[in-house]
């Protein structure tokens, strides 16, 4: 049976642009770093990807720093000696981590899951993502810092709700390739030109002297190719298309389980993501059986190393160690069909059934 | 006509079989940490090009921590803490460029490029690189630090002198793919087992916690593969065939330009390096005339995002500023050929008479 694939918020399908473009890319031998035609090349190719990113993401007015991630980014920002972070209680683990590391504030969110006043000053950072990873719940894109700068983990918008950078106040912009259909293991920062930000990969000095190391030509290439797909299938009106299959799935779902809490149902979301709570049945042990049955969802983040946990996010949203732990998530992508919605709600609600027969 | 590429020390051309497995990783859909078959797959590709990269290292003993390069496994070696940290001062710049961010001692070498005695302590780190990018001079693997660990660069040593990690004495070694045939934008530190070492990425807990975010599997699968068939193509004696080449090379070039010096020629070199030091002819413009002529060469170290400059390195071995300037690397690779070597120091030879007539 073929298998269905509904975890896009962990990663998705390799867009066959992006692999159109790695492979191209494969052919260029030389180091972007050297001044030869060899390495000419291979920067031209770079330079080419940048361009076309910033032309995707409406990113005029900002350099492009490419990273192995959306971790690096990150990394990258939140390193830079900050007086003080103020991080919402939802933000992925890449920002969430250094809580430890520097002078860390956490901003509480509502039962939306949504962030709300935020009191910070100059050379203050605040770290509010776009949309939640879990969720799907959306931020505020523009919010007052009190002039403080913003880290906007923008990993699970990207090529899901339309945005242009260059409309929005400046911002510190964190991205993934692979969250929108390029390879994983590379990302970027966006900094508004002008901003200082000390390195954290010190050496060749590449990018600008922001990040050293040679450029993953290959993955860079994809990410640029992805980038343009995405934006191009957005513009077409896909995510229509997904949001409604995934209220189809919630409807079905919500017609064999009454007692299924959608988290975030009410605040403004992304699209294609159902976060599922279903108080006495485990989210590990749903995937699994899930899993199982052909289908690939996940239980909380999915980008934490196979560890299953009770959602920290969920916990901060004021749901109770039960509910938190019971809770799935199905994330939607553009190859995602009508029909696998419907069979993935037939099948959920059968396990469902067979789980509460069981423990009853 | 057909350009002849004899910069293998910036980059080496990716090999088929990388290429091979990295076109099959394309079509692995799950993200490494997520739990299902999907996730699980991805999970194998990683875990089977560790093993794979192991064995041709010779690393048991080690954990393969995946980087996005050799850049950044020098700074995660570099960035944890060390009393002190002493150098040598042929260190690549992404070793080097610490010498900024820590406490730091530079360890001289003489006219050989090579390092003496050092004076460490445990608590400290050595970072003595296994070959040097511009002369090729070799560094002895085993060194008395002391008790204090060591930070080995393999980088320009894999795939081009036989080496079994698990022979020598403990030490973080760092390699990149790139040099051997993979992609750019990958690489590994190599931590021996029960080495405490702090991530310098945080967040989702990936590589045992010492390294956060997705990983590049593309990439990854990529260097395995590469890191197999350099090392299948080392035991088939390729090297002795482009060492053979490389004197082949300095002969021709020492008959046509008695005055011209081969750096490090009198020490153990890898075999298919030469760095040539023609007093009097810039090496910046000895690599433009070169490369108009179809011949891809470097002055001084390739990784320093175009930037051209008299080298750290030859000064470091005594070279005067002159004579630093006036060094070109000419680096052979797996598919060069001898005609290709005899046609480069043919046009070499040629471009010099006319360099030294315009000059007189």
């Amino acid at each position: 049976m073929t298998r269905v694939y509904l975890d896009h918020n962990a990663t998705a399908s390799l867009r066959d642009e992006a692999r159109a473009a790695m492979v191209a890319a494969m052919d260029v031998v030389g180091n972007p770093s050297s001044v030869h035609a060899e390495g000419r090349a291979a920067k031209g190719l770079v330079e080419a990807a940048r361009a076309d990113l910033a032309e995707a993401l409406g990113a005029q007015g900002f350099d492009i720093v490419f990273t192995s991630g959306a971790t690096e980014a990150a990394a990258l920002a939140l390193s830079a000696g900050w007086s003080r972070v103020l991080g919402s209680a939802v933000e992925h683990d890449a920002v969430a981590a250094w809580a430890d590391r520097v002078a860390w504030e956490t901003l509480p969110v509502g039962r939306d899951g949504r962030v709300g006043a935020v009191a910070a000053a100059p050379g203050e950072l605040v770290a509010v993502q776009a949309a939640n990873s879990e969720t799907g719940v959306l931020q505020a894109l523009e919010l007052d810092t009190g002039g403080a700068l913003r880290l906007v983990d923008l990993v699970q918008l990207v090529g899901r709700v339309p945005v242009a950078l260059s409309w929005l106040p400046p911002a510190l912009y964190m991205i993934s390739a692979h969250k929108f259909g390029g390879p994983k293991g590379v990302g970027a920062l966006l900094v508004p030109q002008g901003t200082d930000l000390p390195a954290l990969l010190v050496g060749g000095g590449q990018e600008m002297g922001r990040r050293s190391g040679t450029e993953n030509v290959v993955g860079i290439a994809g990410m640029a190719a992805a980038a343009r797909a995405a934006m191009a299938e957005l513009a077409g009106g896909a995510q229509e298309r997904i949001g409604q299959f995934r209220n189809i799935l919630e409807s079905a779902i919500a017609a064999g389980a009454p007692e299924t809490i959608f988290v975030g149902k009410d605040s403004d979301r992304l699209p294609n993501t159902s976060c599922l709570v279903t108080p006495g049945w485990k989210g590990e042990t749903q995937v699994m059986a899930m899993d199982l049955a052909g289908f690939a969802v996940s239980a909380g983040s999915a980008c934490s190393s196979g560890k299953v946990r009770a959602s920290r996010v969920l916990g901060a949203m004021g749901y109770d160690d039960e509910a938190a732990a019971s809770a799935i998530r199905v994330s939607l992508g553009p190859e995602t069909t009508e029909d696998e919605v419907l069979r993935f709600a037939e099948t959920w609600t059968a396990k469902l059934k067979r789980h509460r027969a069981r423990a009853a």
